[in-house]
């Protein structure tokens, strides 16, 4: 019974309670096919429930032919549960959640009255809208859709190194439902996912909310520390290699092929949340992880929010073999796609060879604006602050090595006083890291602003000692 | 401070936006009744608001008896506040699913730095777009999400009587995320969802995907039989009363009472799918279920699919009080939200008086369709076709009673041959109808291809003659 979670959802009567959470054990594998069920007395008497409730919940799980009572010798899980609950390994198909097992069930999804309605004189079709050229509109969709995907594939290969069909990549509203429909599709509640130590709080949050067991693995110079992942295996990992948020680190070869090994070993799927890869200024990026060898095992997230704007809401999903399927039907299930005027627009920009000429005007933008900041925290702080600095994206980890917790309470009030945003990083580790620090963005602010911010964040500094005396690390 | 929720809406005075996101807090039960609301100092200082707007957001709270201030003590939530907003469970809060009652323990989403940001003259944030005025930017989409939300509860007021402030609207992407959002924020993974036999595939499926107990309940002329509902009660019920999908059926206004009354007593969620009800042929619309008494179960959701375009991708829902935090969170966590440039444009056509000028088009010229449509089946096929015409929305039903479903499927086939698409309405129910049907949908053809198209229709049947004898019901 030690490993017997259960965890009672306090909704309606208590035997339904607990049938509920013996169902979700059954269906999730912690209790194998044809394994015996704790005898109702322990089972009382270890959730301190009536034995009459253990009893009814059980009688309620052999009316649903999750169990099998055997007289005088308790109750056990139905031997065909497995197979019933789990396409897994064994027939074939990839592993899933129950959601996407559930989805499975629910047949394919045809774009084939598209493919046939231009042939027909007249269509009777419910759900045409009213505004002309109906199934023109339903046309124009479904290429527009096929057209970006395609422009996107493109893209990839030269940029990244990403060889994938435009079949298996999916338009999403952003990397953040790229989460949210992975989460769905992979996760069941209880599954253990890994997120960097540090990390971007709301992917935190997502897999929270989705009921995954989170284990935080500490990042490095090198990125993720692979040698401390899970020895158990993790369903999900959820990383940023090219850019590691918000230390700002690069994952080196090493880990990667570490961090993929492991993963195949585990069938574990990779999240690779590429959000700012285009943005390197010095050298070549190192190639997506999705580009490398064993790869099958990572989904790979790319956005237009850093590249474009954030309220453009479209970002895209490289899915590996066997989980496209499933991710267009969470996908549909979840908002029936993204708005096909936007898709369209960015196709012809894509096409047009416009996204990458901007591209080329941001990065010279940037690299204007990254320098201002590099060398006005030199110049007017430099003695005080440790620049992280791994040339890539659009952030700088400042640190403050004479500074305690309190100081950095005092400079960013100070700050805001003058009228100075300043953004503390330890939020986003799960302990402080031993100095405070800084993340310092310079994508949303002018190379003159960058400088007269440099220089009163320099006074501000002057003002407050730091209180710790080891100013260098 | 943890479990704050704080969303300010920018609309009218902060103080009252502050008031308003804590009254959300508290209805939700985020602060448990008699618990003690933050110290004000601390308040002021983590939303960066000055200290006398937090004070006038608490006096505000009081002055509603949702708080109580106790001199030397703070202010606490008044005891209680559970009896009246909550017509449910013991702990206080509104009933949720476990994924809600996760989001609940995550921490605040304040949007409050998009009101301090402007007032900076620096501000090193991460995460802004490179692309100038990011703040402008951040701004804009705030003040462009509040306008529309602002657009659409003056026109829910004026054309459904549903009375609900800006601040209880949600903008989603679509009806179908309306249903997603829904089915995470109130259901578990085996709770009981209703939905009306029949019905929209697409719901029925996105419940089962999400691993609801499914229960279906029959329609009949006068809607959803609300005497056959589960007596154990449902947690939730999937509805569209204005105009029964696909069966074109009305509720009548006693099933309406009867079904708010169930609600009530199960503490059901009903989730009101109004997909159509703007178009109307005959008589007034009977008003919204959300515009009735009792309504506070309802979970309303319109959609700009219909009356614009579906790609568009943009509908909406009216949260019941305390059900709005949650909807948000989980429509954060799924995608961060719509579009931000789709929402201003859309919302300056509400406001221009745009869209109701292009509504009173699209009723005359759907009105032409229907009466097309109907005369023409009429005419054509009278002698062998019922219609199901309940005057109201996109499509009407025409029976076939004298054929078998063999001949159906000849009709069709042969249909098909002549380029005429046809498609049966026996797939929406759970068990086939008696006799076969078709779904007609005329919004998307022209008044000549109607004319056209039920002619062929007409001389088809002559040589299909149905194997059934009874030709009339």
């Amino acid at each position: 019974l030690n490993s017997l979670l259960l965890e009672l959802d306090g909704q309606g009567p208590l035997f339904e309670q607990l049938a509920r959470a013996l169902k979700n054990s059954i269906l999730s594998g912690r209790f194998a096919p044809g394994s015996r069920l704790p005898a109702t007395r322990t089972l009382s008497s270890t959730l301190a429930i009536s034995r009459n409730t253990v009893i009814s919940a059980y009688e309620l799980l052999c009316a649903e032919q999750l169990a099998v009572a055997e007289p005088g010798s308790g109750t056990r899980v139905a031997a065909e549960i497995a197979a019933l609950s789990t396409p897994s390994t064994a027939d074939g198909g990839i592993p899933c959640s129950r959601y996407s097992a559930r989805t499975r069930k629910l047949g394919p999804i045809t774009l084939a009255r598209l493919q046939i309605a231009p042939e027909l004189r007249y269509n009777l079709q419910y759900g045409d809208p009213l505004m002309g050229a109906s199934l023109f509109q339903s046309w124009r969709r479904k290429l527009a859709a096929a057209a970006l995907r395609e422009a996107i594939a493109e893209y990839l290969e030269r940029r990244r190194g990403i060889v994938s069909s435009a079949g298996n990549i999916l338009i999403v509203g952003g990397t953040q439902q790229a989460l949210s429909l992975v989460s769905r599709v992979v996760l069941d509640e209880g599954d253990t996912a890994v997120i960097e130590d540090p990390h971007y709080q709301l992917a935190h949050h997502t897999l929270l909310a989705h009921g995954a067991h989170i284990v935080s693995t500490p990042v490095d110079r090198e990125g993720l520390i692979t040698s401390e992942l899970p020895a158990r295996g993790a369903r999900l990992i959820y990383v940023t290699p090219s850019h590691q948020f918000p230390s700002g680190e690069i994952m080196s070869f090493d880990r990667r092929t570490a961090l993929l090994a492991y993963a195949a070993r585990h069938g574990s799927w990779i999240f690779e949340d590429d959000y700012d890869s285009e943005f390197r200024y010095v050298g070549r990026p190192l190639p997506a992880l999705r580009s490398l060898e064993l790869s099958d095992r990572v989904i790979y997230a790319g956005t237009f929010s850093k590249t474009l704007f954030p309220s453009l809401r479209l970002a895209y999903v490289v899915c590996p073999a066997g989980l496209y399927g499933d991710m267009l039907y969470a996908k549909r299930l979840d908002d029936l796609g993204c708005a096909a005027i936007d898709q369209a627009a960015l196709a012809t920009f894509l096409q047009g060879g416009q996204f990458e000429k901007q591209l080329r005007k941001s990065m010279t933008e940037l690299r204007r604006r990254r320098e201002a900041l590099v060398g006005g925290l030199q110049r007017h702080a430099g003695a005080r602050i440790q620049v992280g600095d791994s040339q890539a994206g659009m952030h700088v980890v400042a640190w403050l090595p004479d500074f305690s917790y309190p100081d950095l309470d005092r400079l960013i009030k100070t700050a805001l006083t003058r009228s100075l945003g300043l953004h503390p990083i330890h939020p986003y580790y799960r302990k402080r890291p031993a100095h405070p620090g800084l993340l310092v963005g310079f994508a949303g602010v002018s190379v003159a602003q960058i400088e007269r911010a440099t220089a009163l964040l320099g006074e501000i500094l002057r003002e407050i000692p730091g209180s710790l005396t080891h100013r260098a690390r």
